[in-house]
C-alpha cells in the first residue's frame, strides 16, 4: 500500500493555508514538573470545529475538487468530531451537506451540525446510509480516517510541531481509527526519524492494537470508552499500513485512568480538551512509554468538544 | 501623578523576556459570529501561574533588584492570583516568600501557594500583617496592583497584542484594582491612540467605577461577585490616575450575566478561564460597549484559575 509522501503533505499544507488554524505548540511546565520531562502540547482543540478533523476533511475535499471539480454536495457518517468538521467544510464551500449519525448521538453535537447548516440523518447503519445518499444525490463521501488525503491533511500537524520547536524525543498521539497518528508519523519521520511516535488507545476501544496483534481490523467487542472520540469500530487499511511502517508503538491505557488524567490535563494547561486528548497523559503516568528525564515530549491534544454532562464531572 | 511611559514598558519587556509566557492572541470566530465582530482573545490564562499577575510581580521584583539588590525575601497579601504569582516569582529567584491570605481563602489556592514553596499566613488584616512581616524580616512587599512597576509589567500585554495583529477598534479588559487595564492602556494608547480601551467590572465589585463617579477610592459595601478575581476592596491611586487619563470608559455588568458568559466563553474558545475573564463578553452581549459591525475587538482573558467547586457548575 502506498504511504503518504512529503510531497503529499506539502500539497496539503498549501491547500489548508488560510483555511485551518495554525494551532500553537504550548509549553506545559506543570506537566513537565510532574513527569520530569519537557512537555509541550499541540493544541488542536483550538482548531476550527474544535478538533483536528477539519484538516483532513478540508484536504480531502480540495484534492477531490482538483481531480474532478467540486462535488454537488458532501456526505459523511460520524457521531462526533468528523461530523462537525464535514458540516463546517460544507458550509465553507457552500455545498449542501448530509451527516449520518447514530440515533444516540449527543444532542449538542447534532445541534452543532445543524447550526453549521448540514442535514442530520439518523440511522443505525451509518456506512450504508451514507453510501446511499452519495449514490442518490451525487454527493461526495468524505471518509473519517481511512483515506490518503485525509491522512495527508492530518500530517500538517506533524510539520507544524517540528517547525515550532526542537525535535522532540517522543510524540504521543491519541488513536481511534488511526488517521491522526498516520499523518503525524508520515510528517515527523520524514525529517526527524529519531523522534519516536507512540499511539495511545483506551483498553476499551483498541481497534488498532487489536489489529496489530491479530491481523484482524475489526475487534470482536464493540468499543466503549469515556474517550468517545477514540471509539472507532475498526482500524483502517491505509492507517494500519502507515502505523506498521512508521509508528514505534501503540499502547493501551486502563479505562479508569482516563478521566483523572483528563481533569488534571485541563487544570494544568488551562485548555478545554475532550477525554480522548488525555489518554497520552494517562500513558505517561502509567509508565507505558519509555522516556528519559528531561526528554522533550509533545502531546497532541486532538480535540476540545466536551459534552455538557461530562463537563459537570470536571474536578 | 506620573504615568507609566513607553520607556518603562520597554524596560519591563526586557526584564520579562524568557521569564513569562508570550501568550498567544487567538482568533475567536464563534464569538465573532455571535456578535457580528472580529473577535480575538489575549490568552493570559496560559501565563505562568494561570494569570497575568506573574508579569507585574516579576517586573516589580526586578525593578527593586536593580535599585537596591535582591531583597532577603518576598511578602504579599492576596486571596488569589497575586498570591500564586508572588509564590512563583519567589521560587524562581530562590527567595523565601510569605503570602498573607484571608482565613476563607479557597483551599486549592492555598495548596498552590504552598506547592510553590511559600509560607501561607492567615489573617483578617491582610495589609497590616504583610507590612509587619516585611518590617520584622526585612522582606520586600510586592503590591498587587497600585504600583508603577506592577503596571508597567502588565503593560507588556498591550505591546504584545498590538504586535500580533492589526490595531483593534476596542480592547476590553476586566477590572479589579485596575492594574491590568492601566498597563494595557499605557501601552496601547502610546502607539494606537484610536483604539478604545474599555474596562468592565461586575456591578457587585465596582471599586473603580465607584471611585470615578464619587472620587472616593473605597466603596461603602464590600465587593462580592462570582468573578472573585475582580473583588478588589478599593481602587488604587496610581491606577485611577492611569484610568482617568487613558481609559475610554469603565462599564458595569449585572452579576447574573457573568456565569452564563463564562460557560459560553469556555465552550467557544476551548480555553479554561475564570469567571473574571468573562465580564467582557457579558458587557458586549448587554450592549454596554459601542461597536460597529465587523470591528476588531480584543478580549483580555485575565486568568484561568477556577475553583473546582465552580468548575462543576460549567455547562
Amino acid at each position: 500500500m502506498r504511504l503518504v509522501t512529503g510531497d503529499d503533505i506539502t500539497t496539503a499544507e498549501r491547500r489548508l493555508d488560510g483555511r485551518v488554524v495554525r494551532t500553537p505548540l504550548l509549553a506545559a511546565p506543570l506537566l513537565g514538573e510532574e513527569l520530569g520531562l519537557r512537555v509541550a502540547v499541540k493544541a488542536e482543540n483550538l482548531q476550527h470545529t474544535g478538533s483536528f478533523k477539519t484538516r483532513g476533511a478540508t484536504n480531502a475535499l480540495l484534492a477531490r475538487a482538483e481531480r474532478a471539480g467540486l462535488p454537488a454536495g458532501l456526505v459523511a457518517f460520524s457521531a462526533g468530531n468528523h461530523a462537525i468538521a464535514v458540516a463546517f467544510v460544507g458550509r465553507s464551500f457552500g455545498l449542501p451537506t448530509v451527516v449520518c449519525m447514530p440515533p444516540g448521538a449527543v444532542p449538542g453535537k447534532v445541534a452543532e451540525v445543524r447550526r453549521l447548516g448540514a442535514e442530520a440523518v439518523f440511522t443505525d447503519d451509518l456506512l450504508a446510509t451514507a453510501q446511499a445518499v452519495a449514490g442518490e444525490r451525487g454527493y461526495h463521501l468524505l471518509p473519517p480516517f481511512d483515506d490518503p488525503d485525509v491522512i495527508a491533511g492530518q500530517a500538517t500537524i506533524g510539520r507544524e510541531l517540528l517547525a515550532d520547536g526542537p525535535a522532540p524525543a517522543v510524540v504521543l498521539v491519541p488513536v481511534g481509527g488511526g488517521g491522526l497518528i498516520s499523518g503525524i508519523a508520515a510528517a515527523v519521520k520524514e525529517t526527524s526519524p529519531g523522534t519516536r511516535i507512540i499511539g495511545v488507545e483506551p483498553d476499551g476501544a483498541n481497534a488498532v492494537s487489536y489489529a496489530l496483534r491479530t491481523g484482524t481490523a475489526t475487534p470482536p467487542v464493540r468499543p466503549a470508552s469515556v474517550a468517545d472520540g477514540l471509539a472507532a469500530p475498526f482500524a483502517g487499511r491505509h492507517t494500519l499500513a502507515h502505523i506498521r511502517a512508521l509508528v514505534d508503538d501503540v499502547v493501551e491505557v486502563p479505562e479508569d485512568s482516563i478521566l483523572p488524567a483528563w481533569s488534571d490535563l485541563i487544570r494544568a494547561t488551562k485548555l478545554l480538551v475532550e477525554p480522548a486528548a488525555a489518554v497520552t497523559l494517562a500513558a505517561l503516568r502509567a509508565g507505558l512509554v519509555e522516556v528519559s528525564p528531561g526528554d522533550r515530549v509533545v502531546l497532541v491534544l486532538s480535540g476540545g468538544n466536551v459534552d455538557p454532562a461530562r463537563l459537570a464531572t470536571l474536578r
